[in-house]
């Protein structure tokens, strides 16, 4: 049987959320593991509100019966559990392969804990490998393109099903190909400096751990 | 008579647009006349094409007869003409009283020259007296304001009409009142690293020159 890397990384880092807490919840394939393991914990009695990056999420996470606290009535949550397209050694991440990344680093921001959960194929030497989602307002898009390019990004806007695609935000995504990414924090200081874009997917500074599902169906954490 | 010292800043400042430029138009009352002086010199003959930051300045421009290009099919300005609401002795600026500073801003980042057109009243030895808008995604908006308050940022959000206001973007407007800002450029790089600002009103080692109209009935030009 195939072992599902992503599940049981998900389902380690679900053992963490602990009575009373504020959850925040991640989008994307391995955060799907994670609320359905949260869903079965609730079952059992687990008493949580959680808070979500995505309408997708939190159609998932209210589907299966559990708590649901607007992002409006919180001042913090306590443990946000979320995926990442690449984990680099000092545990910076790319994340936004799914378009949700502004979202999702809102959560991450307003978290006391953010618990990271991939399979072992995205733990890399450095960033860069895949491309780096930003997050670009429509007006003046050409300009913004033209400055991501001035820095080395490549950009490409992304188009899902032959339609330009439209964030949660009502933004646009320019998936940039920088290369090696030799100073992630740097790198995000500077994109982010540039007008029109909103953010970007590079989360430097922000990671409590990372649950490694591996191959040969064990895990491992990393920690800063 | 009453001088008014927006209006002849702003038509020193028309002087400087040359047969064959690209012109940015801001957004403003200070702008209102720049863009009034623009139309009176394309009467005359002068050949230009513009841009504008807001719907109403593109407008208004149409109206006048000034030939107008969509920023999707240019690369650059040649010279943007623009209001700010404080300029401080490096000529460093707080933008976005009117609410349009993001497409201020995307315009002054891609223009070779950004003049900037003031009455006396604006130029501060230090900025922070006028509160600071900052662009906020909807989205997490209770989370980005704590973020903005524990910057001492004290934020409120901008209602119009009894309604919260809503950006040409989509995006909500937090008046910050930070007191005197030190370091301008710090400050704009620490507001925009929170994930939820999309952009912020300090506009920093932008200004090309800014042009001061006197109650006198004279004008200055400040440069860095």
């Amino acid at each position: 049987m195939e072992v599902n890397m992503k599940r049981i990384a998900a389902e380690r880092a679900v053992e963490w959320i602990e009575d009373g807490m504020t959850v925040g919840l991640g989008t994307g394939s391995t955060a799907y593991w994670a609320i359905l393991r949260i869903a079965e914990r609730v079952k059992e009695g687990l008493n949580i509100r959680a808070a979500a990056s995505s309408i997708r999420s939190e159609e998932l996470a209210k589907e299966h019966g559990i708590p649901f606290v607007s992002l409006d009535e919180i001042d913090r949550i306590d443990l946000t559990i979320d995926g990442a397209d690449e984990v680099d050694p000092d545990l910076n991440l790319t994340k936004g392969g799914g378009g949700a990344l502004l979202r999702e680093k809102v959560l991450a921001a307003a978290s006391d804990k953010f618990v990271v959960i991939v399979d072992e194929s995205k733990v890399v030497s450095s960033l860069g490998a895949f491309p780096l989602p930003v997050e670009i307002v429509p007006f003046g898009s050409r300009l913004t393109l033209n400055a991501l390019a001035a820095l080395g990004g490549q950009p490409t806007v992304r188009e899902k099903d032959g339609q330009r695609f439209v964030s949660d935000n009502g933004n646009w995504i320019a998936d940039c190909r920088f290369g090696r990414i030799a100073n992630p924090a740097q790198l995000s200081a500077e994109l982010n400096r540039i007008p029109g874009v909103v953010d970007n997917g590079l989360f430097t500074g922000m990671t409590t751990a990372v649950v490694v599902g591996k191959l040969d169906g064990s895990t491992s954490v990393l920690r800063p």
